[in-house]
């Protein structure tokens, strides 16, 4: 039988000590079971940053998968459970934080809410449910007990909407949103590299990228950073699926202060 | 049978390779149990802050557990092992460090002092023993060796002095201690929640935080950091069985500069 | 039988998702191994300070060792495993950051390129090798895959140069290079101890560092940080088989600033 993995993500410090409680709590009830910590240290309530966070566990093997970016703990926002057609299970917040991740997984097969006290913590902390709900919940899950034994189900249409759409093609033009900011300074767009393909898009033609708020600005499509000189800029495909603007030895946010979460459009040569 | 527990927590960059060498070391001995990394990038030789962090282990499984903040490594301050009543065994130097967690797991129940040098990696190091010391005691006494195979046993009235006492209730004042302040800037007090309870102090009511340097300040009683408005400051439980002064949104401890290791007084209404 | 060992080491940022990536897919290929990351956040690019971190895996069980400090990357170096006489496998790119750690293992036993794409997952990123060839490799050859199954063997004579060789001792001098420099500011030589202990030099001796660029600086020769009073400077033994230039409850690197990388003199008493 292989072995149940479950991976953790948030937006803790990497110097608290609640990311190693979270993992303690969870080989407490399911030991045998892989754990991995994606990413921690993420902007403190954002979201955006962390939907996208979380779709990269395209790359981790099937399990159960937390994510804490949890600005409404405490208030009355649900705690539910949204399984993948790939097979996952990802638990959170009902914030919009998880869904970006169930459509590059296969589409949600079905959500079930978190009520049953039977898989948490008691007592429930009131600002730790990372620990006291999500946490246990992935263990379980682990371990084998049943989505629907968590809580009842929830129609996906009555989810809290995703934390950012799918970019739109409109002729030759692409409407984006800035979905991360690496520490390089390159941010990651919501354009799947399978729509780009759609525009057939050649390496060394130029797109150009129009925000409310900076002149456009002119981007040769490269493969790698080091295609364009040295602190020149470029938009390539990223290394999870969506397209990333650059600067080849150079932070691109620092040129050009973009933020996550703003809406961007390229124009590309043709459609 | 259960998996065996390891828990490492150091005062070590989280960007060192000693944390990673102590997991290795742990490993080698012990490669069936659990390894997880509670906190590491405590502030440095601080073992007030480290004490109150290793506490938080109440909410991590039975287990082995090491605590490398160690100001007096390579003199002749001892090495050694509190076997608590909850079953956990707590590894590191004796400086104090040690106890205030063994208070939450149920008290003391014996003390041995490591000098086996069969239980050590050889030769030791004069910095690190972390390494050669803790790391491997705690991996043996996880495949089961006994306590009392690493050394000779010591009174617990022997140890040095706790890194610090438990709050003292005085009519309507509580006498206490600031025992950690974390990354948003809320501040962890010597109090524990069931002393508190002993008040019967109700949301909403008014207590005053008294420091020798500073003016007094008044705190209302809350539930979360939302019970009051931005910017405003609160006194609630936390999550790990402490009470917390915090801001809602804001920094607490940027606009009153107290630190780790002051002592404070608590004036509530009635006692 | 023992469990397979796996390490991860790279110059990611510890807030990174490529770190659980890569500890993700490596569970994917070996659930039952064990994986430790020894260190992250390495300086970026930087081959030097990556190879004497590597070299640390000498206190780590016998396994597969991934060193992710790829400058080259996309480029047309190799992907090579080492195999050490210890018994271990070293994965990472031919540039040099591999060789230091198979000197302190052993010795190189035989190398191959990784040129199987069996062994990769596919399609191969153009920019993080360290998931698609690295860590499936390592976690192959953990699951009992031999090296020769990655790819054609590769003469050790072929390989890039180290990244650093060993100090050489004439007369009283020791001709050496600064290989790291700690969060503390202290500096680590590319002098063994074995070298070092054949000059005979004394605790409380004098030696002298010569840069190119700094006056000559004494340093006494110490056993450990508090052998010199606060804010003087030593030479003594690291924890990690090499010397090691440090202030006591100070920062070295800050009253001289002298880099990784450099060359540097050490003139000694006697030889």
């Amino acid at each position: 039988m292989p072995r149940a993995f479950i991976s953790l993500t948030s937006d803790f410090g990497v110097q608290s000590q609640g990311i190693g409680v979270m993992e303690g709590v969870a080989r407490a009830i399911a030991p045998d079971a892989n754990v991995v910590h994606l990413m921690h240290g993420l902007p403190a309530f954002d979201i955006t940053a962390a939907a996208r966070t979380l779709e990269t566990i395209t790359h981790l093997p099937i399990g159960s998968h937390v994510c804490v970016c949890d600005p409404g703990v405490g208030s009355s926002r649900k705690a539910i459970i949204i399984e993948v057609n790939r097979g996952d299970f990802l638990v959170g917040p009902d914030n919009g934080v998880l869904v970006p991740a169930s459509r590059v997984l296969g589409g949600i097969k079905r959500v079930h809410e978190i009520t049953n006290e039977k898989y948490m913590l008691l007592p429930v902390s009131a600002i730790f449910h990372g620990r006291d709900i999500f946490a246990p919940a992935a263990a379980h899950l682990a371990t084998g007990v049943s989505i629907t034994e968590f809580g009842p189900p929830l129609p996906p249409e009555k989810l809290v909407a995703p934390a950012y759409d799918e970019a739109v093609a409109e002729g030759h033009k692409i409407k984006c949103r800035i979905i991360q900011i690496n520490k390089f300074g390159s941010m990651h767009l919501n354009i799947r590299q399978d729509l780009w393909d759609t525009f057939h898009i050649r390496l060394g033609d130029i797109v150009t990228l129009i925000s409310g708020r900076l002149p456009p600005i002119k981007l040769p499509v490269g493969r790698t950073f080091s295609d364009v000189p040295k602190q020149e800029c470029l938009i390539m495909k990223d290394d999870f699926g969506r397209m990333e603007v650059a600067m080849n030895l150079g932070s691109f946010t620092e040129r050009y202060p973009l933020k996550i979460g703003e809406d961007v459009v390229l124009e590309v040569a043709s459609a």
